[in-house]
């Protein structure tokens, strides 16, 4: 926060009048405050959220932030996968829009500012911008994307993946919760819940794209820099692998007879943590979700599902660790049988670096320490990428932690990631003269 | 079956006409459908069953059976644990009875046979000797105890153990099933869905306790025999182990710093597989159950709560592999905290040895090959064995199985279990002449 009010307060000592004026400031404790509200919904006991993608919490969310959209103007409208956007209309609305956005659900203990400081960035730079009295050619749409924590319903990342054509929309409305019940099914309550809002045709053309994160990681507070300016994401490979053995009596059954698959599971992953986990400083090695069948403390495990999830900078790496999974599992199986499926591969990509320099520069205009970073989570950007020049903006967050309820960022933090980001959307809207669009527009 | 129906067309052959008349014989056929129609309740596509305590499933089964005792004169009541008795009433209701039986309830993906052949062999014997004319002196009750399986419940025997005082109703009923549901509630439902059943107290003097139940091993039917003289039972010590790390983002918190708390489970569970459960070749070492929190495929494991299920048939031995079982869980948490609950305790026993002599006798009697076994599994007899003289009778299963859908009894397997069952009930009952009661009757 001190970092944009001290810009505001100093506008008029400063010399170029021009830059301040082109250059609206966002209202950091608007900012803030609406960040805090948003985090009551799902609220957790210890200062964590559980939002996760098209819970009735979702909903509500959706509700506060179009009740803010619309009071400053914007048109707020969906698509069939459930993408939330919220224009600001330009004055030529044949050309391809900005957008801007992350998403509003959460982990089932995730924390208060993953994909909501993104969201809410995004919608304080169009709601300053909207006040600012500035002409803008462009469409300015800020963008909650369904379903990117992957938690309830996995993949993550859905509603970017399919608006970029990824993964077609029977596909996704197919997915299951852990309860059994489909995307589709909640797909329908959502659109059924909001009947008046206009519904676009899935994926448009855009301008270009930019999302405001936490860094999710340790590095920039450790450099001490409140700027992170994303050069790219690590790849990701996202398996699940499924052992199935024979159930049995726990207490008749001689361990040598017995096909454990919960026991085939532990030598498993005893060596994956080694060996996988181990390969660099730099891997990401997680089995992060695991189920027992039956699952009943005197039953012998007949079937164990597990997830791997498996990150490196380097695409090279990321295979041949993948080919040591699969070797790993069949050598550890025993008198199990075990199948390996790659359920997501991502590998690593780079943003534009046009949008790096000026969100760099913002960063210089306003004093904001920064530096080049790369991302090691995924990120819904990584799939606009494809479709537009695309950039991140990262900010600190405390110990590098996020996923967890004790998640937390500094107020001045999110004001100065918003700073740096309404500056550039200002620049891309053309709403700042003489700074063309980078990289020629849509490709 | 053939077994039974040779001794009943082989009568009119045999010289000992009075012990043909006076050990009435059962209706293999009717049992066996029966069972089979028991089975239907709770069936799963691959021939197994899923019918947990307490489920409405339980109730069906409740409703099938009450049917069949009352249609030969059994009279139906109920305990404040929600214990099924079936009473054959005999001349001097002063007497303490003989209770024979086994559970309704199964494992989630449980078989045909477990607990079901204990309750309906009994209900077989008692119906052969409500229609065979003897005189009883005693009552005969066939017993459906609650929750034998404890799978959805822990711990299982909840049923007998609070008949015989081991642990209080308030304590039972304020169990709760994963879905937060407690006994209690659950009890509640079922004493609602029978109000006509007379409500007998919490444990009563007995005169006897006989139970038949499947092997759940593979030594009768590697050995050729039919009938097993179960002498006593192995111990068990069942544990639930508590693993707290700290969640964390799979993709940006490097291996180094993580409280991965499936990590450790993983070290745990290896050491303990190779240490306690290759102890000897007899002991049983089992994980049947595991959570994950938050079980999120990108969320590093802060929390994982796995049960142990141990048992051998030397007490010694259990209490000193007790003792290592704490000792790797704490040697191998690594950043992690780790908590070791023994939830339950029971240590080995031994059956009574006139009613063990009984049913030999009544196994050569029928040409039934018999041979005596130590129980492997836990039965509710274990608790019975506290109040009066108690035996059980094992039958073969296929394989050995059980705690599957592919367990397996031979019909001719059942009929001879339940024809031995019945003989030995008779004597009991005082039904036939010149056999004393044993040991001098309750305790």
């Amino acid at each position: 926060m001190a970092a944009a009010r001290s810009a505001r307060h100093s506008r008029p000592d400063h010399a170029d009048e021009l830059s301040a004026m082109t250059y609206p400031l966002i209202d950091a404790g608007r900012l803030w405050d609406r960040l805090m509200e948003l985090a009551q919904i799902g609220a957790l006991p210890h200062g964590g959220v559980d939002r996760q993608a098209l819970t009735p919490g979702e909903l509500d969310a959706w509700r506060l932030v179009i009740g803010w959209a619309r009071a400053a103007g914007l048109e707020p409208s969906t698509d069939p996968v459930g993408n939330l956007f919220l224009t600001l209309p330009g004055a030529d609305r044949s050309l391809p829009p900005v957008l801007a956005g992350s998403h509003l659900d959460t982990q089932p203990t995730g924390g208060k500012f993953d994909g909501a400081a993104g969201v809410l960035t995004a919608l304080e730079a169009a709601v300053t911008l909207a006040a600012s009295g500035l002409s803008r050619a462009r469409d300015l749409t800020v963008v909650a994307w369904l379903n990117e924590e992957g938690s309830r319903f996995a993949p993550g990342m859905m509603g970017s993946e399919a608006f970029a054509g990824g993964r077609t929309l029977d596909a996704i409305r197919a997915r299951t919760d852990p309860a059994g019940i489909s995307v589709g099914t909640d797909l329908d309550r959502l659109h059924a819940t909001f009947p008046d809002l206009p519904r676009r045709p899935l994926g448009f053309p855009l301008g270009a794209y930019v999302e405001l994160h936490i860094e999710q990681g340790p590095i920039l507070e450790a450099e001490g820099k409140v700027i992170g300016i994303v050069t790219g994401m690590q790849g990701k490979k996202t398996f699940q692998i499924t052992i199935t053995g024979a159930e049995g009596h726990a207490g008749t059954l001689a361990m040598a007879e017995r096909h454990d698959a919960l026991a085939a599971f532990s030598r498993m992953a005893v060596e994956l943590y080694e060996t996988v986990g181990g390969h660099d400083p730099v891997i990401k090695f997680t089995i992060g979700r695991l189920r027992v069948e039956p699952n009943a403390p005197s039953v012998i495990p007949g079937k164990v599902v597990f997830s791997i999830d498996l990150r490196h900078p380097e695409n090279t790496v990321l295979d041949l660790l993948a080919e040591r999974i699969r070797a790993i599992c069949a050598a550890a199986a025993g008198p199990c049988e075990v199948v390996a499926d790659l359920l997501a591969d991502a590998p690593s990509n780079s943003f534009s670096p046009a949008l790096m320099d000026r969100i760099g520069a913002a960063a210089d205009r306003h004093g904001f320490p920064s530096m080049p970073i790369l991302s090691f989570a995924g990120h819904d950007a990584r799939h606009m990428e494809k479709l537009a020049p695309s950039a991140m903006i990262f900010i600190p967050c405390r110990d590098g932690v996020s996923h967890a309820e004790s998640e937390w960022a500094e107020p001045a933090h999110v004001a100065a990631g918003a700073q740096a980001l309404a500056d550039v959307l200002a620049e891309l809207l053309d709403a700042v003269p003489g700074i063309p669009f980078p990289e020629g527009g849509p490709r």
